[in-house]
């Protein structure tokens, strides 16, 4: 089985592009190759406390350039969400600066006080001081509804692996009684309809290709499109050969795609 | 029934001696009194974000001397539980800067990384950042048992109520899979035992006298001590007139206590 038909790829960032501060081996020219042969391409993670700019400096920085508008970030897409669906809404969020660049972007509303908040955003925040989590604190208690931008537990870092967005929620959540009304990430259609609508094709068109099982993988089932799994992150052959649902390729990198286009 | 036999008074402090930074009305007049009667007393705060020092400060402010053997905080005990339970035991902390003081006053050996810690102490932390939560996360994935001051999940504060404990350990919990092996606070008997051996008073000659059904007087049931519910904190007398199990007095503050001596 070949690529035939695929005119759109989406691309998974942490662990598929990069790792860290590092791009995976043979990354950038990989880019450069498929944008040669004329495929369309959109970068999608679940990164929420990253502004889509943030993330283009960083894409630039390791010599791949990206238009704003082939990066679908969880903040993008969270933001998106509440222009949609409740569009008068005021918003108060937990996280990195970068969702908030992202929201300011978007021209989301944002609450004044936690107390007038409609929803509660929760993202990763590395920054994190007690007074920002008692502020959100504060908005679930007085009835913002919450929407996540990913629920992941912990995520891998220079010393070893560190605690996620998850542990935030639970905080808010196990304090307050409320619960999560929205989870915006990876495997959702969120994700899936927002890359699709920036390459303007149809799932059927398209590869997702990515390092998770659970979100790149299982984002591809879920929306028809097919997949392709990198060993060069967090799943090893073993756990890929093991899986319920098996992607259609598995790669070492991203750049094994090479061979095939 | 008045208070024949009673020798000791075991007194909560947060809602019944103070509220925030301000005294309850009488309370010193009171506590001036009881002295003069010759009543041994011990202070018991579910407080883990306190040393015993800061403490005395703050008596000393609002006009109540305590000697520093006068005062049980869970800081105090949490400090003991270790050193008896688990000497050579190394542990991690998270939490205010007075748990540090209170354990280093103990001698409990402190761990130099999360990762070599047999224990994770976890308590209230009104200065916390992220690259603490995160240490502490460390700590818990790498196996240290986690033993905790309290659970509670709100405390008031100036501006409505506070993010407690309760949230910092669903952070930690929630995001290792890890659970609690020691809760320290009140009701336990850690609390009790430490403040019938300050009184080196049997439990039928004591009075338990707090504003907290859940913590005070479900300490004293449990104990065999009697029971005084203040009116003066968190409990109204509809609360306390429903309670499963009542208090053997109702009074509106400590104050009270000074018709009975």
């Amino acid at each position: 089985m070949g690529l035939n038909g695929i005119d759109g790829l989406i691309i998974d960032l942490d662990g598929t592009i990069y790792l860290g501060a590092k791009a995976i081996d043979g990354a950038r020219e990989t880019l450069e190759h498929i944008r040669s042969v004329g495929k369309k391409v959109v970068f999608l993670s679940n990164r929420g406390n990253y502004s889509r700019k943030m993330c283009q400096d960083k894409l630039r920085v390791l010599g791949i350039p990206a238009a704003e508008e082939e990066i679908v970030l969880t903040s993008t897409v969270t933001a998106a969400y509440l222009l949609e669906h409740d569009p008068d809404s005021q918003a108060w969020l937990l996280g990195d600066p970068g969702l908030r660049e992202e929201f300011v972007s978007h021209g989301v509303k944002l609450a004044a006080t936690p107390e007038e908040a409609d929803w509660l955003v929760i993202t990763l925040h590395e920054t994190l001081t007690y007074a920002e989590l008692n502020s959100a604190f504060r908005a679930a208690r007085h009835g913002a509804k919450i929407i996540v931008t990913n629920e992941d537990k912990t995520f891998p870092g220079d010393g070893g692996e560190n605690i996620d967005v998850g542990g935030l929620i639970a905080a808010i959540v196990s304090t307050t009684g409320a619960s999560v009304s929205v989870v915006v990430g990876k495997p959702s259609a969120y994700m899936s309809d927002a890359a699709l609508r920036s390459l303007r094709l149809p799932p059927e068109r398209c590869l997702v290709i990515g390092d998770s099982l659970h979100s790149d993988i299982a984002l591809g089932k879920r929306a028809g499109i097919r997949t392709a799994l990198v060993l060069s992150g967090s799943t090893s052959l073993e756990q890929a050969e093991d899986a319920e649902e098996r992607p259609d390729f598995i790669w070492e990198s991203i750049a094994d795609i090479r061979t095939m286009l």
